[in-house]
């Protein structure tokens, strides 16, 4: 295959390698500032490679809506995938479509948790040949291997196959071995109870989630060998079930942990849909304190674990002689709040959960950057794109690509804040507040100072993050902030103004058409 | 074919007649207190057989939005069909694809402004058979014949022979006919210019384009016998060229029409995108006192023309039996300014422009009714489901049905306010404000005082339409009125939070999800 000049000229980017983790909070990292006793020196070292992202953020704290605006270079108002496996519209393109028309493909190993709309397809009669189903089903990825994880594979699951070949012999390897273990008395302990998550996974590490991911990846490049590639390798962990195998599981006791950041006014005084989303099983179970003394060391042990595949991946790939060739992305969708401000899972706009780690090594930018810049999940598209020369289609794309800043050729991405979503319809909260399932949503825009978070029907809340950084005083009522507030209302009243929603016709045809349209049709419109 | 009990019952409605108008003001109708000399007797009977709807809006005052709005029943903020030709995205769905699934076809007759988005199905790889590609090249209709008017018609085109089969011999029939005059010295004047406007065009009226299609609605109907059908009946006309046949040229003088409704004021002050507004060639020629002199009159002369051939209609199908088992709605897709604030055209958010007649004619309701209440042109697409029994699908559908008012089994719409939008992306006025193509878009909120006009980049504007109905007064920036405007702009955002995007999935399946998510996927998250 001829390779083209930019291609092979030094420092240009051939490979893209885009590491997705989920559920992954960003102060987990030690290059984040880190949590209790936890290191993470890979990710540190690649961080020191690169450039770490001190405000990144997702577009919702949940893995559907996140995800595919990774995927899409969107905002969920866009692509409109609100929330867990709400099918793509029809008309909405990802990663690897954009790489379609110049002949490459986005390989996928691990989870996406894409649904395509195949009802959409009958209600408009469009049929689709082989390849074009793949992008389909797949959300513009072409599957090395999809893992979506937290269930039971079917028979026939590639990871399911490995473990009954690696000696775990059950009808339910998954659900026995990788997230099961035994008690003390040596009887079967679940690890979808909490109270279980110390105990040792009865897989090894080496045949656990993330490594077995890290293994097919590493199998992946070598496979390509001096053909290029992207891939998005995308880990399970540290989702729950919080379970992990042997170091990992015992590496971190109760007493290495950061305690949850809450307060009892959170309780008493909570907003409407904070309290609402206390109520929820694992709110409540994580309000508990011998939960999160249970959770949060196995979830550090977790992170650890990723943080040593991390190192292993890199190894290779400096063996392997890619280093000087790939763009690598490390992400997470979302965080964790395991039991910060009286909540457990994510989806509600507290920093542990919108705020993710943001890790971009490119080979053409200087190492060692630490960037205050607002950037969002949207942005990761375009950077890919533009790293391989291909054009951003900017009529659908509303992110930035970030390579003009990490190659210094601008100063400032000049965004002066970050907007996320969430549709809560699919959740007890909804019931708990007796809302219909078309008003459901929550609306976040977080400055350079101000959160302030608003909701279809009810108040709005407003955390000061400059005197109140943990986010523990609602001043959505504040009547001395009444003019911070509605700044902000305006300014998310512009930026839902602003949104990309003519994606059918591109910038350049739109002012083509300002200039030429009259003329072009040969009609005349008011003239005397 | 079986007729079900519920179509044969009396008062049941078996047909539908859509009948759209393009750029018909409301006030031009008697019925809506009337303009100068001008009578409408024919709408004002169908007024009176039906109910007539006093404050009717479409979603924005441009053709391809408004007509998409009235078609899908969403908000041009969810089909994002934001201008004239902008192609509607591969997955949304309108009149004729909702009609689909029941085995029924939505007729066209006449205009659409319909673009299909071709490109989308190169991009996802998309294939179509036939029928399929009917209903995506035609917006969901079946087109019995397509007519969209102000353009000379391809060879081929029904109307262009029927022309020429009348004796209209030329290689452009509608350019020296339809549109064509002979001035005084007996040269050609076209019906481009303005300055020809009160010249009759040569077409007899019979063979003019209103007449030309109400001819084929009632050969149409005629046609389907005692079979059910639905027709989208879409006139071109009083749109531009303003020209009409006798004696519809000469019907009324500049001594008839009603003078434009502005101020010296409205110059001097103008807001930003209103100043640029009239800056565009139509706005300038309609300041001019011999232009709307000239136009007035016979934009007039073309709304009679229209009443007769209502009138014409009507009378054929209550000789055909019809009108026992049909429901019919009269509206237009938009207003014209016709020189009032300064302004040619349509697009800015005047009343004249942005509100539209709304007749709606049901068997099964009570005649002479007169609502107050605000409709809109999402309106119109539940309205004809319902009344064919037919499920709206609520997750996508944003309109309201009006059937429960119409037939008294509810007492108000309890809507509060009317939203519209515009993207001056494609006009000049862009260009005069140094604008970019994705930073062009202004949004209407109108409640039962107030009109709130928020756009990107600008101050917005306000008016107060209890103390100045004409709109002539901006109080945008009036100190006083700062609380008005902020409870608009808050319920403008909530607006926008509440749109229906969400859009592949019903709400029967997110309450399904809601009850039993967790336990289908057998899946504990929490639980301790």
């Amino acid at each position: 295959m001829p390779t083209s000049p930019s291609l092979s000229s030094p420092g240009a980017v051939r490979n893209l390698l885009f590491i997705m983790c989920d559920q992954l909070r960003a102060d987990h990292l030690s290059c984040y500032g880190g949590t209790g006793a936890l290191r993470t020196p890979h990710l540190d070292a690649l961080a020191g490679r690169g450039a770490r992202f001190e405000r990144a953020y997702v577009s919702s704290a949940v893995c559907g809506p996140s995800r595919t605006s990774f995927y899409s270079g969107r905002y969920p108002v866009s692509h409109r995938v609100t929330w867990n496996r709400v099918p793509l519209p029809v008309d909405e393109l990802c990663l690897g479509d954009y790489l379609a028309p110049s002949g490459r493909e986005f390989s996928l190993l691990g989870k996406t948790h894409f649904v395509p709309h195949r009802a959409g397809l009958d209600e408009h009669g469009y049929r689709l040949d082989d390849a074009a189903r793949t992008r389909f089903l797949e959300g513009g990825f072409t599957p090395v291997e999809r893992y979506d994880g937290h269930f039971e594979m079917p028979q026939g699951s590639a990871y399911r196959e490995h473990l009954l070949a690696r000696g775990y012999q059950s009808a339910q390897p998954w659900t026995d071995y990788v997230i099961g273990s035994h008690d003390a008395e040596g009887c079967f302990a679940s690890g979808w109870y909490l109270r279980n998550a110390a105990l040792p996974a009865r897989v090894r590490d080496e045949d656990a989630e993330t490594p077995y991911l890290t293994s097919r990846a590493i199998d992946f490049i070598r496979s390509k060998g001096d053909s290029p590639w992207a891939l998005h390798l995308s880990y399970i962990k540290p989702h729950w079930p919080y379970k992990a195998p042997a170091p990992y599981h015992a590496m971190f006791g109760a007493a290495d942990v950061a305690l949850p950041v809450r307060t009892e006014l959170e309780r008493s005084h909570a907003h409407p849909l904070h309290r609402a989303y206390q109520r929820h099983e694992e709110s409540e179970s994580f309000a508990r304190d011998e939960v999160w003394r249970a959770v949060r060391p196995v979830y550090m042990g977790l992170v650890r674990q990723i943080d040593d595949q991390i190192g292993r991946l890199m190894a290779f790939l400096a063996e392997a002689g890619r280093l000087h060739d790939t763009l690598i992305v490390f992400t997470s969708d979302h965080g964790d709040l395991l039991g910060d401000h009286w909540l457990g899972e994510k989806e509600y706009f507290f920093e542990p959960a919108i705020r993710v780690p943001l890790l971009v090594v490119d080979p053409a930018a200087a190492p060692g950057q630490v960037r205050n810049d607002f950037v969002e999940c949207i942005d990761v598209v375009p950077t890919l794109l533009e790293a391989l020369d291909l054009p951003v289609p900017e009529h659908r794309v509303e992110g930035r690509s970030l390579l003009p800043l990490l190659r210094g050729s601008a100063s400032s991405l000049e965004r002066e804040f970050v907007v996320g979503s969430l549709d809560y319809a699919y959740r007890q909260a909804r019931l708990h507040l007796g809302r219909g399932p078309h008003e459901c949503t929550g609306w976040m825009l977080r400055d350079a100072r101000f959160k302030l978070i608003c909701w279809e029907g009810f108040a709005p809340q407003l955390f000061d993050l400059h005197d109140d950084p943990q986010e523990l005083v609602d001043r959505g009522a504040d009547p001395a902030l009444a003019p911070v507030r509605r700044r902000l209302t305006e300014a998310l009243l512009g930026w839902m103004m602003a949104r990309r929603r003519r994606s059918t016709e591109t910038a350049a045809a739109v002012v083509n058409r300002t200039h030429a349209h009259e003329r072009m049709m040969n009609i005349l419109i008011g003239r005397w």
